[in-house]
């Protein structure tokens, strides 16, 4: 996050990166995702061969970039907000109920 | 991406976790962090309120647990392709050339 | 949406479009939308000058075709289910209270 | 498309409804339509059971209503758009070579 930030400052990009358009380019990025991934098999789409994988991790790395860039203009603390997430979810999904059972929304 | 292994295995999910799924979940996710700022006014969206804060860090809390759970199952190393991928940002956006320019494609 | 199926026997292409790849597809061109308007200044997104209003319609032109596409393997009857949608939201946004007031969520 | 401005001029809501705006709302949408089919197992794909075909349709319609808003605003001729796609699709994609091939990026 501190290295986007100096980044984006030393080119003074701070004037673009509002929350609407720091999200909309996470949606192209995470639509370049979908791009590499949207007419694979599905028996061959539980893991990704070296060459898919290199350009998952091309596209992975724009998502998370992005992603820690908005919440940086956001000022959401993005660990407190994974930790305190994966608490609740602890509670809401438990192992006994939701043992191989999909959530209708996880 | 350790903990969400953990708390994917525990409950059984692997087998819902393929790359399009999480793929799909990834969009949804996004999708939720777009809903909460698409009326904003552009004169309000260059930084978020507390409660805009707080709803914020939730979705991306969710989008960055997808993000870690699709760069474990595609076998990704996600700290290395960010470091990549700044390291050629840098090359690829000269400060000199693209200082207050944004990008056609950032 | 006929020619759309027509497009896709011919090539026997049925075969990968099944719900979820086709909303892969879906959100790699919304994506793709995202990245034309997302560095926009706020000031002219009011609207699109001819280069960009050339470049979108090529992109809403795809974002329309796999909603077709979609619609029909789904087995949805698009017209119907827009018509009843905006029956309801005539009803759920009544001129008098919203008039001039974004919804939480339109 | 009509339908849609009318609606949206009685209610004074074109100030909300600028490219980026719209285009976050899109993926917004979008994003309701994956959460429905992310957790489908592949072979329950292929089309949509009645519950499910009814709420597709619901949110097929609320990304269509947006679609044909932001083609308005952007003063792009939706129709014209989809049908010189098709065209070009026709002669990008001939059917003696994709035949049962998907292509890289359709």
């Amino acid at each position: 996050m501190r290295q986007m930030r100096a980044f984006s400052d030393a080119r003074d990009w701070g004037r673009f990166h509002d929350l609407k358009s720091l999200t909309l380019a996470l949606a192209g990025e995470v639509g370049e995702v979908a791009e590499l991934v949207q007419w694979l098999p599905a028996e061959r789409a539980m893991t990704a061969d070296p060459p898919l994988r290199e350009r998952l991790g091309d596209e992975l790395a724009d998502v998370l970039l992005y992603l820690l860039r908005l919440a940086d203009v956001a000022g959401v603390d993005l660990s407190d907000a994974v930790l305190g997430k994966l608490a609740r979810n602890g509670e809401r999904f438990p192992v006994a109920s939701f043992r191989g059972v999909a959530p209708e929304r996880q």
